[in-house]
């Protein structure tokens, strides 16, 4: 099992440090020094070929020689040495390399970095690395790294794609207060992602959150399918929003798209948390280590001061968990414990009078009431309460609460008496923070997790087999025909084999199929020139709308034919489509790129003005459900529009919902074949009336 | 002049504390205790008609008994001892009361309150509070106040209306490090408000910025004149901006207002800028007390780690100063401080190996290049740099660059040592944050000021008497009649005084009339009804379009007067307006709201869906500048449609800026008299066509 091999890399019993070394400054002084002083308790064997003995331990010139089992092998050697160190490490039967050495993938040496993991794969070893700090973890006592301590400790585990940021984090641990159990440098990831290290991760009992600071994932899916399985709480930070989007732009859909976008649809997807920044970061991580998730919408605040209260009522409608009065039978609880011109709605307002005595007994109360689901404490330093008193009452209260499961954030504001009390609650569990926007902030993560973790749980993607092999036939045929891009019908013929509504449609070589096939689909219909040279049809003269009977279907076909010929003289002519006409109603689109993490994923957004100036598009990893599919509907800002304006009735989002989920669908099963597809527009009619996709475009990869 | 009074509130030669207690405990010793221990240098004379000697003060039983001259009273009396201990301050020549005292306005004692004031303005005395903690200020060592100690020392002064959150502001200055010379309470404002202030700090040689905590101003005209006129930046964090959104929600336009937007349009009018949370106040605080405007939009970032350089690449669009690539000269000079694999773009990464050397060299030559209009420098902690020595080189090389007028901010990642660097940092006047984001958000507060300072600085309001004049006469005339709306066709007319362009049009009472002024108009014409008590004209068949001749007009008269006699047989029909047909074009809408704080206030979006359902509109005070009226043009989400979208020509958005000015004016002009005005549709044309206000609806007061 995988998982055990990573035991080498996260919970060694032994380690040997290959390129070990007696002179301070060195990285392998550095690294024995470090296991020494994190009292590791396992086997620390370097490996020198110079020496006898470093920081007390043995040393060895070569790892083949140690006598005991070595679990896993640091490497601070040159780049040129690594390769013959890890096969010597394969002869010995170590289980996992830390490859701390740089001069690899990121100075362009792809091929040594793919030789090293080829190499290590065959002796069934894994690697960490290369080009990063290391290992660190509180509860091994093992600093297998060149940062200079272990950090805080606390109980989540961070993994940073940036080696720098680690040991900055890692120092800055100790300032802001906010501890971890691990840190992991992931650096080049040539072996070990993300995704191994989060599956390690949701499996270990020292481990109750997982921080990530993304630069780039190598493998989007199988992140996201780790991430959805995970038990614990994962919260990530993303860089490097800003530059994606350009280099994506190369389709419509794709300059819609960016970097920001995709990777946050896919985040929501994989229930992984964001983080807006460094300081979100370690806010999140903290609360979403020590508290659960937020299973409902009643956030009570319980504060000493007006103003933090007014605050944090704003923080609470910014971060989307808006607050609501108490009921009466809380309020009348509270309003025991503050004076008469406190407030006992929500912010309850215990004023400046304010004893720790009356925090205990309001949070004792309020915490146990069934109709909060979560709890955010505020208290602004004043002479008459001692903070500290203020934070023993509220644990007390939330202890003898009895009630479990349900979170408690804090935000304390004042001085250096403050600050300590405000240590120690998050020494007890109780995360705390020194602005009330955090404070509340934590808690909208909170909620945000219990909310992703109800959507979709159960999903897997539809049987589609027999559609896709359909779909297969008409584009093998269009590639025969030396195309890379289907038809109008032909494309409509493929969307149809995924159950997406095409208006009825035909195609008519002559002027008797025309009719003919007018006449089986009913007037009034829409006639359309097809030919794969001609792209813009209706510039070519190409449609005719509107059409109500046999001799207007006669005229049209042969005035279409023409205006084609006369457009194009070279131009292929596969005939005339002849369509139903779909009565007008809301005009959508449905896109779709191959993104370069993630795959195929789909767009939404409403027609026109909505898509080309306001942007107001929505992006799924595909395949998505028809749920998912549904708050994709409901989540663009023109949401409204669906859901019926200005006296007008409600669309037809459920059809369109599943229209979205079985386009979704579509786009994974082609993404093979298919480098671009669009519906533009689909017409959604009001409830019951279905969709229709009444134009189709689908380009073929090359 | 008043401003001279002011001193006597925040530097007073001498302070009498009336209510002054020996007994510790009671913010009357308290005060008196908080003087001695801030080491004050002024004469203190506490008032107790009980004590000889309070804390080795002599004490006197009455102000009146004090022999030396008093600049200031504080008072810690209860509130109804307040009125006569005033009337003896007014007696003994003293100018500023600092009434601590609780128990005024915000109890509902609004009678005593006014009271208080009119008797300290009978003898020319001005009053901070009452219900505040008090005044406090580094450069006068003078804490007089029952806040526990003076902040620390810092260059800005901060305002707030929290008397809990100035003393929690006030301790957490130590533990967050950010200064403040000094702290005032602002409390019930019963005389002295923001904008006194704002004045008194702006000339004030110890304050470099003015920091304000708001939760509500009483009057927002004063306070942005002041502001306007203010030479030092101003940041404000105005709470409680989730509630007032639906208290103001009686009208269309106003349900579209809400306390952030308008007090957001305010803001921006007076040039202060705003703080986002409390965390984002002292931030914002910090850059702005101690650096200068950002006068150009080249930032450019030095950095040892791309991790954190990415970060603030990402923080520097979202916050509106995009990064762009340096200039080849800027990145030459930057190449000789970084190793190959380093990067001179912008970020520049000196990588983890840069030295303290590196950075100063960097700094020193990036900082005078004329490019260059912010620098902003990330520091990770690592082994082989000192944060200090990083620290001392980036003052140097900035001292030695001899550039000023340019702003710095700093963000150091890491531990301990790195703190004290930062810390140390400060005190030379250089803005340091523990977050990359948290820097580069602080350069944004410097360009926004820089932006702000820019727009509208001689901006006065034209002359529109003759306009007001006509204006009124109309709407003397419906108040004549009885009414408290304008019909159509005379609110049109008021528009038409103010420069509004409305199209042709002219009220027919008779048929013979109609075909007249159709034909002086010319063809083709709109015909609406016009009746008080007809609102919704579509409704009451009263409205016929695309009148092409004398006969249409004829049978179109008839029937819009026979459809509203059925309508509504009580109706009072004026007749029928003719109206000049305008071309249609794109529809945009003016608004306006008589807001609670600031008054008249007008309001623009694009027409229908974007205003109904995507609420995309913005406000400004009124009267406008052309200029800003521009602006609001072009801040919508849907601006791009003015501009020209899908091959379409850009609109006639200078036509359309003049027309919202001079509604601005319209709507300033006759706040008294009408409560709720509109313009919509208002048609938009192509460049150099103009636009016509289509409909126009005025409703007066009552």
């Amino acid at each position: 099992m995988e998982l055990d091999v990573l035991n080498a890399v996260l919970k060694p019993k032994s380690i040997a440090v290959i390129g070990a070394s007696a002179t301070p400054g060195k990285i392998g002084y550095t690294v024995v020094d470090n296991l020494v002083t994190s009292q590791y308790e396992g086997a620390v064997y370097p490996i020198n070929p110079g020496a006898s003995e470093i920081l007390g331990f043995k040393a060895y010139p070569s790892i083949l020689e140690v006598p005991g089992e070595v679990d896993m092998a640091v490497f601070t050697i040159p780049a040129k040495l690594v390769l013959n160190a890890i096969e010597e490490c394969g002869k010995k039967g170590v289980k996992g390399l830390v490859v701390i050495t740089s001069g690899f993938g990121e100075v362009g040496k792809t091929d040594l970095e793919r030789e090293m993991v080829e190499i290590a794969h065959r002796y069934g070893m894994r690697i960490l690395g290369p080009n990063i700090v290391g290992v660190l973890s509180n509860s091994m006592k093992m600093n297998a790294s060149f940062a200079p301590t272990l950090p805080l400790p606390g109980k989540g585990a961070l993994v940073s794609q940036s080696g720098a940021l680690l040991i900055a984090i890692d120092m800055s641990t100790f300032t802001r207060r906010v501890g971890f159990d691990k840190l992991v440098s992931i650096g080049n990831m040539s072996d070990i992602e993300f995704a191994d290290l989060i599956e390690w991760f949701d499996q270990d009992d020292d481990t109750t959150s997982i921080s990530l600071y993304i630069e780039g994932l190598k493998n989007g899916r199988k992140f996201m399918e780790v991430s959805q399985k995970a038990t614990k709480p994962i919260i990530a930070l993303k860089s490097g929003v800003s530059a994606h989007g350009a280099a994506a732009a190369a389709s419509h859909t794709g300059s819609l798209a960016g970097a920001a976008k995709v990777y946050g649809a896919a985040f929501e997807q994989a229930g992984v948390i964001q983080a807006s920044d460094l300081n979100n970061l370690f806010d999140r991580s903290l609360a979403l280590s020590l508290q659960p998730p937020m299973n409902g919408e009643n956030l009570l605040i319980i504060t000493n001061g007006g103003g933090v209260g007014v605050l944090a009522t704003d923080a609470a409608e910014r971060y989307g968990i808006p607050l609501k009065f108490a009921p009466e039978d809380v309020q009348a609880e509270l309003k025991k414990h503050m004076p008469e011109f406190g407030s006992a709605k929500n912010p309850a307002d215990l004023t400046g009078q304010a004893s720790a005595e009356w925090y205990e007994n309001s949070v004792r109360n309020s915490f146990a009431h069934p109709w909060v689901d979560g709890l955010t404490v505020l208290y602004c330093e004043v002479a008459v309460t001692d903070p500290m008193d203020v934070a023993v009452g509220i644990k007390r209260a939330i202890d003898e609460s009895g009630v479990k499961g349900k979170p408690l954030t804090v935000s304390f504001v004042g001085g250096e008496k403050t600050e300590a009390a405000m240590q120690w609650l998050v020494e007890q569990g109780i995360p705390a923070y020194d602005d009330p926007d955090s404070a509340v902030n934590a808690m909208a993560a909170l909620r945000e997790y219990a909310l992703m973790r109800e959507h979709d749980a159960t999903f897997t993607k539809a049987d589609t087999s027999s559609a896709k092999e359909k779909a297969m036939k008409i584009i093998a045929a269009a590639r025969a025909d030396g195309r890379d891009a289907l038809t109008e019908i032909e494309a409509k013929k493929v969307f149809e084999a995924y159950g997406l509504p095409v208006p009825k449609c035909d195609l008519a070589a002559t002027e008797a199929e025309a009719i003919q096939m007018a006449n089986t689909i009913g007037y009034p219909i829409v006639m359309k020139i097809v030919s794969p040279e001609i792209l813009h049809k209706s510039d070519a003269g190409g449609v005719k709308v509107n059409i109500k009977n046999a001799e207007e279907c006669r005229q049209a076909f042969n005035t279409i034919m023409e205006n084609a010929r006369n457009y194009n003289p070279a131009a292929n002519l596969h005939g005339v489509v002849i369509q139903e006409m779909a009565p007008w109603g809301t005009e959508v689109i449905l896109g779709s790129i191959n993104d370069p993490t993630f795959g195929p994923t789909v767009m939404f957004g409403l027609g026109g003005i909505f898509v080309e100036v306001l942007k107001d598009v929505t992006f799924r990893v595909a395949p998505i459900s028809e749920k998912r599919a549904n708050v994709m509907v409901n989540e663009i800002k023109s949401a409204p529009i669906l859901k019926g304006v200005r006296g007008e009735e409600p669309k037809d989002r459920a059809a369109l919902a599943k229209t979205i989920a079985n386009y979704s669908n579509m786009v994974f099963d082609l993404i093979d074949e298919v480098s671009e597809s669009d519906a533009n527009p689909v017409i959604v009619y009001e409830e019951g009336q279905g969709v229709s996709v009444v134009d189709a475009r689908m380009i073929l990869k090359k």
